[in-house]
Parts: structure tokens; sequence; C-alpha cells
């Protein structure tokens, strides 16, 4: 099911600056009995990201409504939520009354195995290096070129890439966010010239400080995320998984990450944001 | 006219990877007396990027055919080339099978007055900061946030503003390139981590060294830029604009400017490539 601007719809018009440019923004949200999970989070990011592209943020009475009727009978699945700056001519300079486009579709939940959660996965290092660009980092744009690159790396020999970007720091994987435990402590790259700020990445930032777990973000070389304890992924679509093999170098699911993935779980369980059903 | 994998459409898949991650390339192609301007160049380009990007090259007999068709009639218009990677699935891995997504679209020619080209523009420097991506510079692809949110900081009181990159490297305009004119040598940005590589920009630099004319690319300061004699900007839809004033100095159409642009005026006189019609 996708609804564009509220019809029920699967073609866009050509002219919209979504295609030319990647001129808009996305969500990735999982969807649980009917309901969008961490949505209040999700649409609190969107609209940092409508802030920085100055895009308008849509009505939110009317976004809610639209997100109810893409997930209402949904056992389990993944809603895109897609907002875009709308039609234009041609050239960069946008029209002076701008229409922004919602495109919210309903995706079936992808079918990885339980063990990634419970063994963890095997990951990599891509060649592909992120650029730097503070103007972009953070906020979850359409300009994903970079993403696409490095994803086409490898095939399934491995479920997840890390990726370094031009100052050779760690920033995050192809689709998540990077945490390594070193000395019972949690870091997490800093998202500030490269990378995207996740929602789940910020839930665990903020489970971690209200269970007095230390975590901080940082700059991580490749040394230091290969020379960690205990090293996880996150995105809201697979919650955590571990990482039990990263450059043939092995590491546990541990205590930390395990911790972690529990208090998620309870902190969904209690997530009660916009209960649109 | 619009063709869509040469069919007569206004309307795309939303599932488009252009759409969900700019993950397509284009060309802007000046359109006159039905045949397109220096297309052998434009789809030079448009095959490099396609080997960056890893997107398949079109069957080119097909792609002069659709671009015949769309072009016929013309007396003077723009056309937008624009090659995707094609429909796929939720997530950045790019299906097994590639099916690029061609679009053709006939715009009409933009009524810029004369005047910008024997009188020059009034320009600006842009504060919004190109990122720096080695791996995606030079080539035209559709990620172009940077770009519509330099263009935004303006409305009609300039031309066209002038792009720096993090390094503070003047690197181009938002929608063109720059070349600077000191001591009768011309300069243009190096186009290494920043930047498109212009069609117009690589014939204005192959015509002057075919012309004995000093043409070198380099790293410009903001301050080098203001101390040049001579400025202008270039694409293949204006050619040349002059710059007249800049962050409110004045620059004359000098000499060299006017030499290139009659120079480009024979080539253009000159160009056979693919004749099409």
């Amino acid at each position: 099911m996708i609804l564009i601007n509220g019809e029920l719809k699967s073609t866009l018009a050509i002219t919209d600056r979504g295609l030319h440019y990647g001129d808009g923004l996305f969500e990735t949200i999982e969807v649980v009995l009917g309901r969008p999970v961490f949505l209040r989070q999700h649409l609190a990011r969107l609209k940092t990201g409508c802030q920085t592209l100055k895009i308008p943020y849509p009505d939110e009475t009317l976004l809610l409504d639209e997100l109810k009727q893409v997930s209402t009978g949904c056992k389990q699945g993944v809603i895109k939520l897609m907002l875009t700056r709308g039609s234009g001519g041609r050239g960069y300079r946008q029209p002076e009354m701008l229409k922004p486009t919602r495109i919210i579709a309903l995706h079936p939940y992808p079918d990885y195995p339980e063990n990634f959660k419970t063994q963890g996965i095997q990951a990599r290092f891509c060649t592909s290096r992120l650029g730097l660009n503070p103007l972009l980092a953070g906020i979850k744009h359409n300009n994903r070129l970079e993403q696409v690159l490095a994803r086409a790396e490898w095939q399934d020999e491995f479920q997840e890439g890390l990726m370094l970007n031009l100052h050779e720091h760690v920033i995050e994987g192809t689709m998540s966010n990077l945490f390594i435990v070193k000395e019972q402590i949690i870091y997490t790259p800093e998202i500030s010239v490269s990378g995207i700020k996740g929602v789940m990445r910020q839930i665990i930032i903020r489970i971690a400080e209200q269970n007095n777990i230390p975590i901080q973000e940082a700059l991580l070389t490749k040394d230091l995320v290969l020379q960690a304890d205990e090293l996880f992924v996150s995105n809201s679509v697979i919650g955590i998984w571990p990482i039990r093999l990263l450059a043939n170098k092995s590491y546990p699911v541990g205590k930390l990450t395990q911790k972690i993935m529990a208090l998620i779980k309870g902190y969904k369980a209690k997530d009660s944001a916009y209960d649109i059903t």
C-alpha cells in the first residue's frame, strides 16, 4: 500500500525534485500490530531534517492519519515515509510556493534469521569512504549514493559493512549505526561531518544514560574498533545486531550488548507515542 | 515532451532508485534547430558517470533514437537526459538484474536577457559549503542537495552564486563552472574533491589548448578570485557569462573572455557529433 499525498498511487510526477536532486528526507519505521514504533522520535528527526533543508514540515494531523491508514491491520512491517520538496521546473531554484510530496509506503518486514540477534552477524570494512559535509550530516536525506556504492561492494557474504570517512574515522554501517564496548564504556561514532543520526542510535544513547551505563560519542579509528570488547550495530528495523566477526576477528555477544537489547525491549513495550490506532 | 524508456509518459514508478537515493546521473543539453549540441561530449560524460556509479550505459542507438524523437522540430530548447539505476526494493542493495530508467525531457530555452552575455552578470559568494567527496567529484550525479541549498540563499538579486568547499577553495557556481583570467593566463578550479566537470568547461579547456591560450586547473582561494583581471562562468545552456560584479567589485568583459566566447561559437558551428537528425 502506497499513499502519495493521501492518495492511493504507485507513480510519481516526473517533475518531483526528489527524483531530480534527491531533494527530500525519509524515515524507515517498524510497524508492530498496526502501530508505527517510536513514531514520535521518527517525526522529530524528520522535523530536524525539514529545518536543515528548509522543506515545510507537513500538517501532523494529516500525516498521522495517513500513517494510520497504511499501518492498520499490519502485524509486522516497515513503513518508508518520504517527504520531498515537491515538483519544480528545471534548475536548482525552488518554486516560490512549495508543495512537498508525502510518500508513505508499507513494506513486508524483512526475513532476517533470528540468529543475527542472538549469535551476531559478520561484518566487513567498506573501501568506499564517506565524504565530509557538516551541512548535511546527521539528517536522513535522500542523497545516498555513498551508501549505494558501499553496499554494492559485497553480496551475501556479510550482513553489514562499516564505513570510514575521508578522515579515516569509522562512522557507521551502510544501513546502521555502530556501537563498541571497551572496558565497560559504550562508544558510538560522533556524527558531525559524516553519517546519519539513527533514531535507534538516539534511543540507545538515552536508554544508556537513563540506566547509568557510561556511553559517549567519540572519534573512532579502525584500530580502536577492532580492539573493542563487544561490537553491535543498530537501526529502527533490526533493533540491535551484535557483530560476531569483523575483518576475521571474533567478538562475543557481550554482557553490555545484551543489557542494551533487553532495555530496548522494555522501552519499546512502553512506547506510547502518538497512539494513532 | 517526455520519454521514459522510450514511452511518452509524465509519471515514474515510485520504486525508482533515482527518487529514493538520487541514484542516477543527468545531462543538460542545448538543442538548436532540432539538434542536441555537443552531444558526443555529453554522452562521454554520462558514460564516465556510469562507470563510477556502476550503472550500465544504455544502448547508444536506442538513446540516439530517443534523443532524435525529442529534439526533432525544436528550434531552441534544453533536453534534460536522466539515467537512474531503475526500480528496486527497500534498501541500498541493488537488484541483481539492473534495468536502468532513461528519462528524456524537452524544456523551453530559458529567457535569459542577451545582456548577460554582452555586459556580464552579477555574482555572489554562497555561504553553503560544498562537501568533500573524491569518489563522486566530477560526475553529474543526482545527489544535488548542496546546490539546492546554495541556490536557496538568494532570489533574483544575482544571476549566479559561487561555491567554496570545506577547504575554502572556490570550486564552481551553483549551475556553472568558473574561470578567472590573471595576467593573460586562464585558471579554472581543480575538480578533484568537490564539484562537477561541466561539458562546457571541458570544451573551453580544449579550445584554449588548441589555440595556445595558457589555461590551467588550480586551487583558487576567494582572494585569488577577487584579484582576477576577468571572470566568467560557463555551462552547456548559457555558454559563457562574464561576471561584471562580484562581492561589490567590478570586472570588465575582458579580451580573453571575448576571445573564448568567439572560439566557442566557431567550435559549436562545426559540432557535427552524432548527426542524429
